[in-house]
């Protein structure tokens, strides 16, 4: 371990969260909101622990392995989670430091999982920072990072490696810093276009600024304690609709479109069962609303149940209606998105639309082979055939993340808040959806939770984020031995 | 397919199992239940479509792949779970014929679960066929064919194959009617010594033998509502927890300690988990009952613990308590023990221990590969290197089970009796166990489903007991071609 580069890249990110938190500042300003000095003295801490952290470990040695990228990743999204609650904490919004902790660290990782009861009497730069932490999560800081602050293009090769979510580790455009502005430039646009969007459906700047963030990271913060559902606007509803499915596809097919290689987009098999999985699960979950006469007009069911559909795939964790109250068949379905998730390479969390994929044509095969032990098949994924060592490695990934959940559930299962409560929220968090069901549901939040769940938690929220390899090897002894 | 051997075998196991009901009439006669004639009539009925299948299709040609194995296997157990039901179905006392099927597919499936809400109002034949059908189930009807009315061996081999649960199709002895008569003799020696000690813990001879031949199958019917806890005797529940822990071991381990083989014990990675297993959960437990101040003496929770986990891990579903009501972390302990189950090459039901042991050992080993990319790490098992096949197999397994569990999972949620009821109901079925958590807790029962939900869960009961492919290849098309 090559400890040195790990903790200056710390320093840098640092520096860079303190300099993120300056919009925050000047909204604080701008409202009078009373958290204009807590906003300055977290500042102030981040960027003296930051440039302390940059000096001391300054050297030209910079051999950065898979693993330094790995730890680099892991360690640092611990630093945000733990820095990033400050200003909350110091404003007293959130007196607790692990209340404080649980909610930031649901904002860097995307998740959105809140315990705060009434964010409407929250002050409003803390909102947006509690927000814009989602839209840095979303993309990744460290891209940011390596795209303001290069590190060499080796280096940032091994971070865009365990940082890049999905899979495949498929280079969109071969220089990694080309591909990182080209991505951060889509993930902008598209912000500012739901922005200007939400903002013709009467939505206030500060409002359609706050959504349009939360949406790009697939996060699900708001600013309001009904979320979309306090806006009671069709339009609203339609345009987050759009824009938490645009934000939950694979980033490279933008490129793609942008580069005019529709081929791609054809070719694409998670895009196509993306859709698929769209579709039909809101088919479903209308025509079992309809039969057990929730809503009035067919346009309403349609419109609920496509809503929550993207906003579970996409694990945004939006909602406009009260999903909890929804018949059981419903509600299945829509934990079973959350486990799926978004597409691998998006901002969305959960299991990845191509591992499930590759796992279900796995199986698929096996069973083929069973019936006739000596036919050939081959799973396929855009064309190209899966080499065994990936198809194995995506099996494995599945493994580790139940044993995950189920060390998870443990832990909070001993709060005694209900199995259905206890098994969701800890879905929600690994999923980085936010909200769950029962006791976590739409209309609840997780302040019922103990302090040691809650960090269990917080911790589960970062293993989903990153992929739960990183934070793995954070915690075992061995990544840290000196090579 | 081999349409002719299939439907052969199906009518010889309907006349074995017409022979297998007389003991239940000769129990209706001596307890004049009343029940006397519905069982005649069942007699008779197997009888005949036995015999007219049996003789239907007569013809030398003994070709049997493992394809018709697995068709016999499942055909004849759908075949049982249908027939089976006659006698409570007939005599009224499950008036509904779709009630009599799951009860009884609960019975050859060595599931446990129940509709019947006293089952102390039902005639005593009733009720001993009921059992009976666990204790035929437990060793598989098959099992016995093969030893009474051979096939040839070869033909034989195919059976056991897709009979003998587990991963592994290790041959206990070379020859397979041989190794088929010793497991067979340990069984009946082992449910005699049972019913023994339960006489002398009070029982009568009928409640003896009618616990022994649930326990022995691991299927958990009773003649008391509470079961095991009616008879409120510690000696009782000892004893039952003793032979419910024998039943889940692998059945070829007894094998070997009759042929002096200990260093086999001794080597069994599966005995060694499965023990632990059990030693871990029971002290978490009773830890958990006693942080919650559940019972007056740590002697009364250690045994309540160490008596539902070994019923959950054995999937017997005996219950001395009601645990649903426990502590969450409890509760949730054991619905994991639930899922896991028993050791291949038992009557018990689950994922197995040996497929867990695997998974785990090998996501273990995929951490350390991907810290340490160069090290090699072979999975092992008994000392032995576990061959990737082997493995990819069970990754496979495990998935094809997860989709089934979330297939079934959507049928029942049709029936909105909750999440934590409709989710465990699933798992207790595919895991053969019984009773679940919530409505279908140790204290209710499955009367309140639908019977669509009855069917799926029947059929998931069975899916589970011929541990998935046996089934799945029944349904799909492609294996009946004619070859």
């Amino acid at each position: 371990m090559n400890y040195k580069i790990v903790l200056r890249m710390q320093g840098r990110i640092l520096i860079i969260t303190a300099a993120a938190m300056t919009p925050s500042l000047l909204i604080s300003f701008l409202y009078d909101d009373g958290a204009q000095l807590s906003f300055i003295l977290s500042i102030a801490i981040i960027l003296a622990v930051g440039i302390a952290f940059a000096l001391s470990f300054r050297q030209k040695d910079s051999v950065m392995r898979p693993r330094e990228g790995f730890i680099i990743v892991a360690l640092s999204w611990v630093l945000l989670s733990l820095f990033g609650a400050l200003p909350a904490f110091i404003s007293g919004a959130i007196p607790n430091y692990i209340d404080a902790l649980f909610e930031n660290t649901a904002g860097f990782s995307t998740t959105g999982a809140t315990i705060l009861s009434t964010i409407e009497n929250v002050p409003e730069g803390i909102v947006f920072w509690r927000t814009f932490t989602q839209w840095l999560g979303g993309m990744g800081v460290l891209i940011l990072t390596i795209a303001i602050l290069p590190a060499g293009d080796r280096g940032a090769q091994n971070l865009m490696w365990a940082e890049l979510p999905g899979p495949s580790s498929e280079r969109i455009v071969p220089r990694v810093r080309k591909s990182v502005i080209i991505l951060y430039s889509i993930y902008v646009a598209l912000t500012l276009i739901q922005a200007v969007m939400l903002l013709f459906g009467g939505m206030s700047l500060y409002e359609a600024l706050i959504h349009a963030l939360a949406t790009a990271g697939t996060g699900g913060f708001s600013s309001r304690d009904l979320n979309i559902g306090a806006f009671n606007s069709d339009y609203i509803e339609y345009v987050v609709s759009v824009f938490m499915l645009l934000f939950a596809i694979n980033y490279s097919l933008y490129y793609a479109i942008i580069a005019r290689r529709f081929i791609r987009l054809r070719k694409s098999t998670e895009l196509k069962v993306f859709f698929m999985i769209i579709v039909v699960s809101s088919a479903l979950i209308a025509l079992n609303l309809m039969m057990n006469n929730y809503y009035d007009s067919v346009e309403t069911t349609v419109r609920h149940s496509v809503f929550h559909v993207i906003s579970m795939s996409s694990s945004t964790g939006y909602s406009t209606v009260d999903y909890n109250l929804w018949p059981e068949f419903s509600r299945i379905m829509l934990m079973i998105l959350m486990s799926v998730g978004a597409c691998a390479g998006s901002t969305g969390g959960g299991l990845k639309v191509i591992r499930v994929t590759i796992l279900f044509k796995s199986a698929v095969r096996e069973l083929k082979k069973i019936i006739h032990p000596r036919s050939v098949n081959i799973v396929h994924i855009d064309g190209q055939p899966v080499q065994d060592k990936t198809l194995t490695g995506i099996l494995h990934y599945f493994i580790v993340y139940v044993l995950i959940l189920i060390v998870a559930i443990l832990f909070v299962s001993l709060d005694n808040m209900g199995t259905e409560t206890t098994i969701t929220s800890v879905i929600a968090m690994i999923s980085n959806l936010g909200p769950g069901f029962g006791a976590v549901g739409p209309r609840f939040n997780y302040s019922g939770y103990s302090y040691l769940s809650k960090i269990v938690l917080s911790v589960t929220m970062l293993v989903g984020r990153l992929e739960i390899y990183p934070i793995l090897m954070l915690v075992m002894p061995s990544s840290w031995k000196k090579t």
